[in-house]
């Protein structure tokens, strides 16, 4: 395909695309197809020779369209939001067409450095302490991640190394073996799995710290398990707050937990994926109150600030611990302008060593939104929840099972568990709209998250009706069976 | 920005890219600015009110185009090429559209699915082993990772596990935190420093084994480590065997380390992340003979096969290695076909939860392009650089510092490696071509790698006949100097 042709056929997939976010709402919103739909549709291996593009294109409709989870359905209501908007669409065409690999300031200085300015936009917009901002010659700054996991991950990481590197100076007869048996990471009984799984990449204890009844995590719950772990021998040395739980939205307790923290010499991080975008809105921006205590801060754009999946915005106050923990240097990754302050080479700051041009979308979303234009899509989903949570509390079946404070909104009918699980699955049978669960302590609990970008009132009214429909029916063949046995 | 101004905009954008990519070979390879350039160009934080898409448009040229690095420009000819085709960027374009995060089966059957078919296409056509292909019932598989460093890390990982589950059932006095200390992975003194890296993370030690004088690994190197370890009570548990190393582009002799490896029960992972391309190419495979020894295999056709970063793909002939070293299932993210054995879950294979639908690219381009036309791209790159090879050869002032077997020259010119530093100086300041060097051994090296997809014979003499004449003007002045000394 030479240029010409990539003008034409771009164009046609621009079309495409609108077309497919125009009419979404057409199509059913979970496929029907069944594991292993796909090998059978296609060839058993590569073809020898080029095939048209019309042959390709039209395979999207035939064969990968059946099988896709439509995420940007007004009728998706599950997990979590995936970010979609135009100006991040338009953004990662420019990105490709680029294609460079940023690894190094040098391996392309535009896509270093409008990144480390982004990071401060955001993190303007936000109101993060001055500390976590690059600015001209701060030590702190903002690097996008592809996921929260990876944030974590290198969160953890970092406070591993500084951790061990202090312990050996204060007891120089310990090997770092045996620091490394005594390390202990905490996060809430709440947090998210990729927590404990960056401690088990990390090859580091991991323990839970029990939430209260708000599903929150305060203060002396982990000043509880911190006496027990130091009298134990143990060493504190990592915690990681949620902000934003992915089972019911719960925060944890920053303003009590960030200085028993910095106390303890512990690393801070918080994860606050899915909330963080709505702290551009002042009205929310008290739940992130105590981040000034923190070493390190993520949250998601690619959730919930319409930038497209990947971009995850993590800021830390010390990049000395970031680089500190990972810098490897072979020639070939070295240049001219590697010593000076002004210079920043994001492989240290991440897993990966290659990374695209991400901070366009940033860019791109940032200044065709505006803030006042994000702040109205992140009022949109809140007023959305609630709208929602108000027909749940009108129906005296149901229950509402933690606060709603942001788009998402945790509910069930009053009883059993398995009368809830055959809720979810008579409303996941039905594919006109898609949920996921979550245990709430014993409970099993249906997610209603708001999601799509186009999501508006009646779409929630539809899926409140379509549900409240559905546990009728269920009521009653359940009290049938009930009273069968 | 509704559906209709992004089919306007995204058209405008299809040209711009179009236009970028037709008249790269204008544009200066390496920018002119430095450190620091762009804050100033751009505001100190973002706009409150929207703003148009013609002003962040003509910002690209403005502020962006000057700072980048032209990696697909035909005088790039530094690090390893990185892919870029019309059929990748279009599938890139589907796959932004269509924003489904793939972490698991029920989260979008088809993203998920055609992975799996595309890996097991790509894997025959490198002529992989039957254990390594998913097909209807397999043992093993391919995921895509986003770069190679990431493949190294999970290979590392799932390995560690093992081992020190294997150790434990067999030793259970010794704890967890004895058996890590005493763990060791290898890997050649050429690998890449990913490879350092990813033991860092696991917290293993990790060793150099030394290369022979064509920079390759061969077995007794490796029994000799192996041995001397062993007897101090080491465990060793992982190699690392590359395939087209960074500084120059050897080979490890997988056919001595492959037994040696599985008689010990160590792990061998091939990182072929820039050559392994080349083995779609009956007179290259043989470059991969010993994979069969192998317990996972990974190179990066977002490098040389024309697929745009990220796309890395990786093997393992047993699933159940890299899941039984992560697997962790919260409720929300569990799925009603989840026990189905056609079932994959790819967020176990890997280090982040989300994952973009990156397979398009490789459907695309594998059908677009055809076995033959990625073949012809791979053989015009590997003779480009015989054609640059000769040139240098005929030029007695130069020498040629290892074996040119695909797409990367290495030379210098006969002397001093200040010398050798002062003429890539003089290269990369003039800023009509871009090269780096590596070091082999004690000397400092020029590495020139065939890069872009449009590059042509025209373009290699140009930048031989500059490189000629860079260093007739060097050596006037350089010894010059050192008579006057």
């Amino acid at each position: 395909m030479d240029a010409a042709e990539f003008r034409k056929r771009g164009k046609e997939m621009v079309d495409y695309v609108a077309d497919y976010l125009e009419k979404i709402e057409k199509r059913q919103v979970f496929p029907d197809v069944e594991p292993g739909y796909l090998r059978p549709l296609i060839a058993d291996c590569a073809p020898q020779d080029p095939e048209s593009f019309e042959d390709v294109f039209k395979d999207i409709e035939k064969i990968i369209m059946p099988g896709v989870t439509h995420w940007h359905s007004p009728y998706f209501f599950a997990y979590f939001p995936a970010a979609s908007s135009f100006p991040a669409l338009l953004a990662d065409m420019l990105c490709g067409g680029i294609g460079c690999v940023g690894f190094s300031w040098a391996s392309s200085p535009a896509c270093t450095e409008l990144e480390t300015v982004m990071l401060d936009w955001l993190g303007k917009m936000v109101n993060l302490p001055e500390e976590f901002l690059a600015g001209k010659d701060g030590q702190g700054g903002g690097v996008i991640q592809g996921s929260a996991s990876e944030a974590t991950l290198i969160a953890l990481l970092a406070a591993r190394t500084k951790t061990i590197r202090r312990v050996q100076s204060e007891q120089p007869e310990l090997t770092e073996a045996e620091i490394m048996g005594r390390l202990v990471a905490y996060a809430s009984d709440q947090a998210h799995s990729s927590v404990e799984r960056a401690a088990l990449i990390g090859a580091v204890k991991i323990k839970n710290v029990p939430s209260d009844d708000t599903f929150s995590v305060c203060g002396s719950a982990l000043k509880k398990v911190l006496d027990e772990d130091k009298a134990a021998g143990l060493i504190p040395f990592f915690f990681c707050a949620t902000l934003g739980t992915t089972p019911c939205c719960s925060f944890d307790k920053l303003l009590e937990l960030g200085p028993i923290c910095n106390k303890e010499n512990i690393w801070m991080h918080i994860d606050a994926a899915y909330a963080g975008s709505a702290f551009i809105c002042p009205e929310f921006r008290h739940l992130l109150n105590g981040v000034e205590f923190a070493d390190s801060f993520n949250f998601n754009p690619h959730k919930w600030l319409l930038v497209n999946f990947d971009c995850s915005a993590m800021w830390v106050k010390k990049r000395s611990d970031l680089i500190g923990a990972f810098k490897l240097e072979p020639l070939y990754l070295q240049h001219h302008h590697q010593e000076s302050g002004l210079v920043t080479d994001y492989r240290h700051w991440q897993i990966p060593l290659g990374r695209r041009f991400r901070s366009l979308k940033l860019w791109f979303v940032l200044r065709m939104y505006g803030v006042k234009g994000l702040q109205e899509h992140i009022r949109k989903h809140v007023r959305l929840s609630h709208q929602f949570e108000r027909l749940v509390l009108q129906d005296e079946r149901f229950e509402i099972c933690a606060e709603v404070v942001l788009g998402l909104v945790c509910f069930r009918l009053k009883g059993s568990n398995e009368l809830n699980e055959a809720l979810l699955q008579s409303i996941n049978d039905a594919k006109k709209i898609h949920l996921v669960p979550c245990h709430l302590r014993e409970k099993f609990v249906l997610r209603f998250a708001i999601c799509s970008r186009t999501v508006e009132s009646t779409h929630v009214k539809f899926a409140w009706q379509h549900i409240s429909q559905l546990a009728t029916d269920l009521l009653k063949t359940w009290e049938q069976n009930h009273h069968q046995q």
